[in-house]
C-alpha cells in the first residue's frame, strides 16, 4: 500500500484496509518514542495553526522530532501574513516552498480540502471548522484497538456535543468502517448532525439517546467530549445539562469491568478528576497513542515506510 | 572571497562582485532543498522579530533546517523582555551568548546597524523600519537572474509604494549594481524617496512615472508591491489609486511575451488571482528562490562555504 | 552521584556536594557551546511557559540544541488549552507523553512542585510565582565560582526587591550553602521575606541594610535586581527610591578593584549603561554561564552524564 504523497483531509477518503494499515504502522512506531530514529532526517514539517490548538500542534511537533525531522510553525493568525489580508491559498503556495509536509488547522470547514487541492506537497488536516479531524479519529481507533485487541464487535458510546464537535463526526465515520454498534448520547439540541447520522447508519447500527445511565452497562467504550457553553442560548439550560452528562465514579457503577473512558482532551469538567484513578480511564494514554499514530501518518505520507 | 563573520545590514555594503558571488552560491544550494545537508550541523540561528513577519521568519527557519542547523525564535515584541523595557542593545548582548547568528526584524530604521555594531556574532537584517531589507533584494536579484540568465540589459519597473516600502529601496539599490533601466511607477504621493532616487540615478537610467499602461510594453520585469491603506489621508483617493495600479490579465495585454511579474508577498489585491495562471507570474517561485538565497547567506556568513 | 530522573524544583532540595557537582559538570559543558555535541541526540525538551520569560525559555532551548536534542514550546497561556480551562495537572499529564523533560514557568508558587509530583518525567522549575528560580541561582553560583575560583569566604550583596523577587530568594538559599557573608540591601518596604531571612541566617552571617554606599567597599559581589514600579502604592516614593538604588560608575568608586556586578536581566535602569564598560560588569557573561549551567542540568537529569 502506498501512502506517499497522499493528503489526509477526511477519514472518509480512506477505506478499512487502509485504516488498518495505518494502525499497524502505528504499532511499529511505539518503540521509537523512547529511542531516537533518523527515519525522517532532513524532512521539515510546517504547522499552520490558524486557530488555537496547543495539544495537536505539539503532538505533530513531537512526532516529527521523534523521527529525526524538524518543524516550523505558524501558531496564530494574529501575527501572520494572514493578518495583512493574505488568503489561505497564497499561504499554502508560499509554505510549500519551505517544507515537505503541511499540517493545517483552520476555523472553516473545507479549508483543508482547498489546501490539499492547491498544494504540491501533502496536507494533513488537523481540524477544520466543525467538520473533520481525521488524525484524532485514527488515534481514537488505535486506542480502542490497543485496549481491546480489536474494534469489531464493540459497543461504543459517543457523548457530548455531537452537533458542533468535529472530533465526534470524524470518529463516527471511522468507527462505521468496523462492525460496531454506536450510541450517540447528547441533549436534544446537540444531536448528531443529520448527514453524519445518515451516512453512518447505512453501515452500522446506531442508537440515539439522551440517557447516560441506561447505556452505561451496555457499552465497551465511553467516548466523552466537551459541551461548549457558548452553544447554549440559555445559560440555565447549559448548567442543568452539564450536570446530567458529567461522568464521575458513580456514573461508572454499572459499567462493564473493563469498559474504557476516552476523551479527546482538553477536558473541563465533563469527567470528574476522581475518574482519573480508575482503571477505566484511558484519556491520558490516548495522548500517547496519538503521538505514535501521528508518527505513523508522517512516515507513510512522507514515503519513509510503506 | 570571505564572507565569514560579516553582517548583512544593507545592500549598500556589498559591491557587484560580492553580490554575484552570493547569487552563485545560491545556485549551489538548490539541490539541498530536496535532500538533507549537514553543512551547518550544530549551528544555531536566532530569529529576533520585533515586528510581525511570518514569511521572512519561516524562510530563515527553513533555510537553517535544510542545512542541518537549528533555530530559536522571538517572534513578537509582546511576550519578550522587550516588554519589560529592555533595550535592543541588551537583547543582542544576551542573545549572542546562545547562538551563532542573529536575524533581526525591527520597526526602526538603523536597528540592524546598531545591533551589528554591538554583536560579536553576525547579524542579518530581515527588515528595519522603512529603510532596508537586503535579503529580499538579493532574492529578487536571484529570481531575475534565474529567469533571464542575466540582470544586465533588462528594463525593470518597480510599482507601488516607493516611499515607505523598504523592499523597493533595497531592490532599487541592488538593481543599480547592474546595467539596468529602472522605471519607478507610483502615485505622486508615494514617489521614490529622494535619497534613493539620487543615489540610484548616478549609476543607472531611472524613469519616474505614474502611468502603468505606458511602461508595460517596454519592460522585462514588473515588480509589484503593496500600497498600504493607512498611508493615505483620504480613503477615497486610496480607492481610486488602488484600482489604477492593480495588475490583472488585461494589464499584461501589451507586455513582452516573457515579461515576468514579481511581488515580495503577501499580496492583497495588487495582483488579481487570474494572473497566477499566466506564465508571467513568478511570485510563488520567487519564494523558493528566497529560500536558496537565504541558505547561501547563512552558509557564507557562518563560514561553511567560501 | 546520580541525578538521572530527578526534578529541579527548589534549590533547597540540593545539598552543597550536589550543587558543587552541578558546577563541575557546567565547566565540562563550556567547550560544547562552540562545537556541536550529540550527547542528548533524540531527547526532546518541552518548555511550558505560562508566564512570559523570553530569556529563560531561549536559554533552555539553546542548551538542549547545543547538546544535539530538540524542543517544543508552549510559550503563552493565551493560545493554549489552558485557555479552554484545562488545569496544570492535565497539561503535565498530556505533555509527558510527548517529551523527555519539562521546563515549567508558572505564575503561582508551588506549581513546579505540583507538576513534579504528577509527572513521570523530570520537571525543571524555571520560575514559579514569587518563590523559586533554582536554575537562576545555580548559574549565579557558577558565575561567582568562575570569576573568583571559589564562593567560600566572599562578601555578597543582594540588592533590590528582596520581597517579591524570586531570583533573590533562590540565590540567598544557594549562597547559604557556602561560607559567605550576605548583605541584603533594599528599601524598608521590600526587605527580604521573613522565612528566607530566618533560614539563611541559621547558616551564614546576614546583614540587612538600606544603605548602598556603606556596603560597597566591603563586598566582592554586588547582585543587582529590578524594583518593579507596580510594587509601590505611591509613585513618588518609587521614583525617589529608584534613584537611591541605581548603580552607576560613581556608585562603584569605593569598590574593591575586582568586585563584580551581576544582574539576572533584563535590566531597566537599575544599572547605568556606563557600568557595562567597566571590568566589574559581569551580567552579560552571566548569561553565557547560564547557558552552560543549564546544559549541565539537562545532561545530568537526562542521564547523559553522572
Amino acid at each position: 500500500m502506498d501512502f506517499e504523497g497522499r493528503d489526509i483531509v477526511s477519514i472518509r477518503d480512506y477505506n478499512r484496509v487502509e485504516v488498518e494499515h495505518i494502525l499497524e504502522i502505528a504499532e511499529l512506531m511505539e518503540p521509537l518514542t523512547k529511542s531516537s530514529s533518523d527515519m525522517l532526517k532532513g524532512k521539515i514539517l510546517a504547522n499552520i495553526f490558524l486557530e488555537p490548538s496547543t495539544r495537536t500542534r505539539l503532538s505533530f511537533e513531537a512526532a516529527i522530532l521523534r523521527l529525526g525531522g524538524s518543524y516550523i510553525s505558524i501558531s496564530e493568525a494574529r501575527v501572520s501574513a494572514i493578518e495583512k489580508g493574505e488568503n489561505l491559498v497564497d499561504t499554502i503556495r508560499v509554505m510549500e516552498n519551505y517544507v515537505d509536509i503541511i499540517i493545517l488547522r483552520h476555523s472553516l470547514e473545507g479549508a483543508a480540502r482547498l489546501a490539499a487541492e492547491v498544494a504540491y506537497i501533502p496536507i494533513i488536516n488537523a481540524g477544520s471548522g466543525a467538520g473533520e479531524h481525521p488524525t484524532q479519529a485514527l488515534l481514537d481507533l488505535y486506542t480502542i484497538k490497543k485496549e481491546y485487541g480489536k474494534i469489531d464487535g464493540l459497543n461504543i458510546a459517543i457523548l457530548g456535543d455531537l452537533k458542533y464537535g468535529r472530533t465526534t463526526h470524524s470518529l463516527a465515520y471511522a468507527l462505521s468502517l468496523f462492525k460496531t454498534t454506536l450510541y450517540f448520547v447528547s441533549p436534544e439540541s446537540l444531536k448528531m448532525r443529520g448527514e453524519v447520522l445518515e451516512d453512518v447508519s447505512k453501515r452500522v447500527k446506531v442508537i440515539e439517546t439522551k440517557d447516560v445511565p441506561e447505556i452505561i452497562p451496555k457499552i465497551d467504550v465511553l467516548y466523552v467530549t466537551r459541551m461548549q457553553k457558548e452553544r447554549f442560548p440559555d445559560l440555565e439550560v447549559y448548567e442543568k445539562i452539564k450536570g446530567t452528562y458529567r461522568i464521575n465514579r458513580n456514573s461508572l457503577r454499572n459499567a462493564k469491568r473493563n469498559m474504557i473512558v476516552m476523551h479527546p482532551l482538553p477536558r473541563i469538567d465533563e469527567i470528574a478528576p476522581e475518574v482519573d484513578q480508575t482503571p477505566n480511564s484511558k484519556y491520558f494514554k490516548q495522548v500517547w497513542y496519538g503521538l505514535v499514530t501521528r508518527m505513523a501518518l508522517l512516515s507513510l505520507v512522507l514515503g519513509a515506510i510503506k
